[in-house]
């Protein structure tokens, strides 16, 4: 028996790339697909592939027929859906950030604006799965993660979850493109970013801070993130370049043991041998996510390189993990 | 002395690329660079380079302290625009396609609306330069020709005009995206473009065949033009792939010597070597076209191969290689 | 119980995606997997994945161990390890040209040397599933199709099967580089291709010529075809756009229903709606070929668009699908 | 009277890319070019563009003929080429690695060879104009400064010679592929760099480095650079995106003040307005190199973004630049 999933905000880039990924899973069926700008189209009309599911509006939509929904929608927006969904009696998955902060009062600080439900939101578990999969297994809400912090929470967790990550965090950011949504924007166009590279939000300014301090943060006092995406002309892929200190005397292999006990049992980690780095070319069109450790010449300073294909493990794909482990599914069903 | 340089619509792609060639022109000098939109502000607040002019609404242009002016308006919005700067004694040069069709019936019958301006259109002087040279030196107002039909014209022009063309022309012509303009658009955006290729407007439907007509047609009988654009995932470049037949008994050498005979003086005409097909890397970033002839096994007909860039040699290029001949200045001055 | 799968040849595009499909694939599963250069490294030394299979030399791999061997060879070399094959008794898919063309006469004519293996080239199938399904499933050795006859085999199949396709058939064909094979190149770098479309082997030189007069040329008397192809830089699909003319008065409607009857229960092909083209996002990364009819104001005059993913549908993927045609697998498994 | 300009070493992208500035110069025009590999040949037949100069071999090469030779060859091959042209008088701009770094020991250690030529060495001005004009003025011998160490000692100039920047110093670079040369490699290939970013050589491994602590080193105490440069699937250009910290208590209009008052007259340094972040569109095509200035939040800690186009600024650009310096010529001839 398959589990029947609704999709809320079927036509952006991380909608569509769930609905492909729901079409090839062994046990999952699309029961129906929502757009509001688009509803009465045909998805096949939207993009060119093969799926006719017929859009409708959101008030149509027969929740309660679907066991899991998926929620993709701007932040903002994604809030009263996913209430909607969970008053049907679905669970959810939202891929917005509206249920992955822990308090109302962090959620107004970085996104400006008041949260509706905040019932809700102390219920949300945080969809990382390789940290919080217990919780993840008996959550009603789980908000998916952030596609630039899946990166550094997973690619720093091992370490700080031992308590030798020091606290200053550099993490040089380059992501693809479809990042930035499928709204038609003047910075998106092909001719602003072919043939360029353009930093952004650099600093301390991109919400997706946030994330990686709520994960990073009890683990490391003090700790100072710089974060710096770059927009980089390719569809899909993140590669994140991130300088750390290890605060105590670790030799090579030691670090890398730490990395190995935590993921060695992970499918969706890769972790690369030593003297490799990682590259987009490592995750791009999987759901894995390629970590490489590159010690400097300088004592307790490391890079820390990780990829993974925003689209997938920065989203849809971990979102199905997710689906996945709520309903006790084998973890990469679909996404192998 | 320097001339005197207006720019109408200055922010849009062949604006800016204009704006860029008169920087670096060694007999002309921008006076003034309009914008609707972001009048007010400074070039290089739009644009990633060193530019400091502020842009002011055409209201607000003193149009007769420039000497020539040009229009980079849409079609349609030229029309007036130029009908004005007439009116202020400047000549100019429109790279819209409002003042290319000869008659105001065959501009409504391609462009769907009225033309406001029939004296002027019966005034204006197509600008492709190497067919048209002695007209446009007098010329009050020329009408720059549009990005294809430069390629089809040009690459055509020399069996045209000896006689020795067939009427069934096929052109397969591909694009950069540029060419789409700056406005954001769901079809110009990185990812639906990158890692595409999307034939549009194929057949007989491109408002462009009505300029390959106007050249080509007085010496083609029953010419049966099939037309057929893709959208390239390359910032800048056309290359037209033209098949056609030839129809008169040439030997290859003839009809290279027809060709040879036809641009041996051209300073932008690069004409390949037998053997040689025209790439974009030949023209890009230049204001050259190139041409390649390709015979085929079968009697009479041939592949010519025809590239530019579509901002230079089909549009800003253009533009300013007429302006040189309008003011006797050397054809090729700030194109080299 | 698995098919087990050998692959000589793992390490170019073609070899490195068919182990990738095999990996997905639930009915299979690799058994040995060879490399003359690399013997010894792992595949994962070599591509950034997860695949840790070592690659042997081709006299070192148990060939009697796999149900099926798949040669990833370039033609000329491909020929004696097919019969190798052969002899220890699998079943064979060679992807390379050397068993496609029916006679060895033809195949020194196009390939410019002897072909070694004149029995076996005499039993081989070729494997263009949708149109030799029948002989696909019972041969012993399948000649896999090539890229771009792919795209005009299927694309015109079905109006040269009722003997309405004229002689006349041009195919301006795009193809990106992976085509090109993984052998380091000038014409191959990154500077070279990026930013440019070359046409290349244009009219009537490229060998693929050979299989599409194979397919089509016994429906079509006089059939005169050419063929330009043109370098694109992507990485991934072909899009060949073909101008053709039907030798009958055929309606816009039957045309359409010639093509529907052909291919109505063909899992693999995307036949589109009236008025739609086809473009490299509609089957890139997929196994299916999209088609595209596009009527010309000329009589009996069309546009025929199709495009596939040329390293699936043009060669390993369709390479799976005459192995699942073979031992009577679901057509479809391990392909969607 | 024009300069008279021999170049060795023609056919690399930095070759190529002098000989095009070198036809565009109104002060300079080729006297000759060197090819090993390709003399004999045009140019034409070896890049797609116009020139038709035939290339000879470096010892058939009338090298008195030359006011100035460029040497386009590299490391280890330049070492002898810039002898021999010396030797017979010529002004040597030196684009090769092999005369930047002060002493032999310092080239023996980076580049794991002998130096042949100790004498010129020690004779040779290291290029970077803005910092050491007033040498290369007189200079017989100029080392042409390597593409990502320009980036970086411009970048952080005006901050170390006031001895303000502190010793840690992290380069997060980004590289288009034109820096990797013209020589088929499978990692310069079109498909393995396309939709793709690679880190390589980082930490403190890749020679470049030392150029940067030639010129920063004596201005900053126990300097202590990490050097990450990155592959990018772009032509040209460089991002460096650097982590600094200014070890004053300086405020931001102070910093902003350092870099105005050591680049207010510069022509080539485009110093952006604060907030603003340099991209690789600044820059790409044209001889200037942009710095943006962006404080962090925590105390005396900047990102320094820093772009230039790598084969004009980074290499052919600043090798003309520092022509028109060493021949009294205005600075920008040639490069605007």
């Amino acid at each position: 028996m398959n589990l029947r999933v609704g999709i809320v905000g079927a036509t952006g880039y991380t909608g569509y790339e769930l609905l492909q990924i729901i079409h090839r899973h062994p046990h999952a069926q699309l029961t129906w697909a929502t757009s509001e700008s688009s509803a009465g189209q045909k998805i096949c009309d939207l993009y060119p592939g093969p799926y006719d599911t017929r859009l409708i509006r959101l008030a149509d939509a027969p929740l309660s027929q679907a066991d899991v929904v998926f929620v993709c929608l701007p932040h903002g927006a994604a809030m009263d859906a996913v209430a909607a969904a969970r008053d049907a009696g679905c669970r959810v998955i939202d891929l917005s950030a509206d249920y992955r902060l822990p308090t109302t009062e962090l959620y107004q600080r970085w996104y400006g604006h008041a949260h509706s439900q905040p019932q809700l939101l102390a219920e949300a578990v945080y969809g990382l799965c390789e940290i919080n999969r217990d919780a993840i297994r008996r959550a009603g809400l789980v908000a998916n993660p952030g596609c630039y912090p899946t990166t550094v929470n997973l690619g720093l967790w091992p370490l700080a979850r031992v308590g030798v990550l020091g606290p200053q965090v550099i993490v040089d950011a380059k992501s693809g493109v479809s990042g930035a949504g499928r709204k038609p924007r003047l910075g998106s166009l092909f001719v602003e970013v072919n043939e360029n590279l353009s930093p952004y939000s650099i600093g301390y300014t991109h919400r997706h801070i946030a994330e990686m301090e709520l994960i990073l943060g009890p683990h490391v006092p003090q700790l100072a993130l710089t974060f710096s995406p770059h927009l980089l002309p390719v569809n899909r892929g993140i590669l994140s370049t991130i300088y750390i200190e290890v605060n105590a005397d670790l030799s090579s292999r030691e670090v890398h043991q730490i990395y190995t006990q935590a993921y060695s049992n992970e499918p969706m980690i890769q972790l690369l041998p030593p003297g490799q780095v990682a590259t987009l070319r490592h995750t791009v069109h999987s759901n894995r996510l390629a970590i490489g450790l590159t010690p400097l010449p300088y004592p307790g300073r490391w890079i820390v390189t990780v990829s993974e294909d925003n689209l997938l493990k920065g989203a849809s794909g971990q979102a199905v993990q997710n689906m996945n482990l709520m309903f006790d599914l084998p973890e990469v069903s679909g996404l192998i």
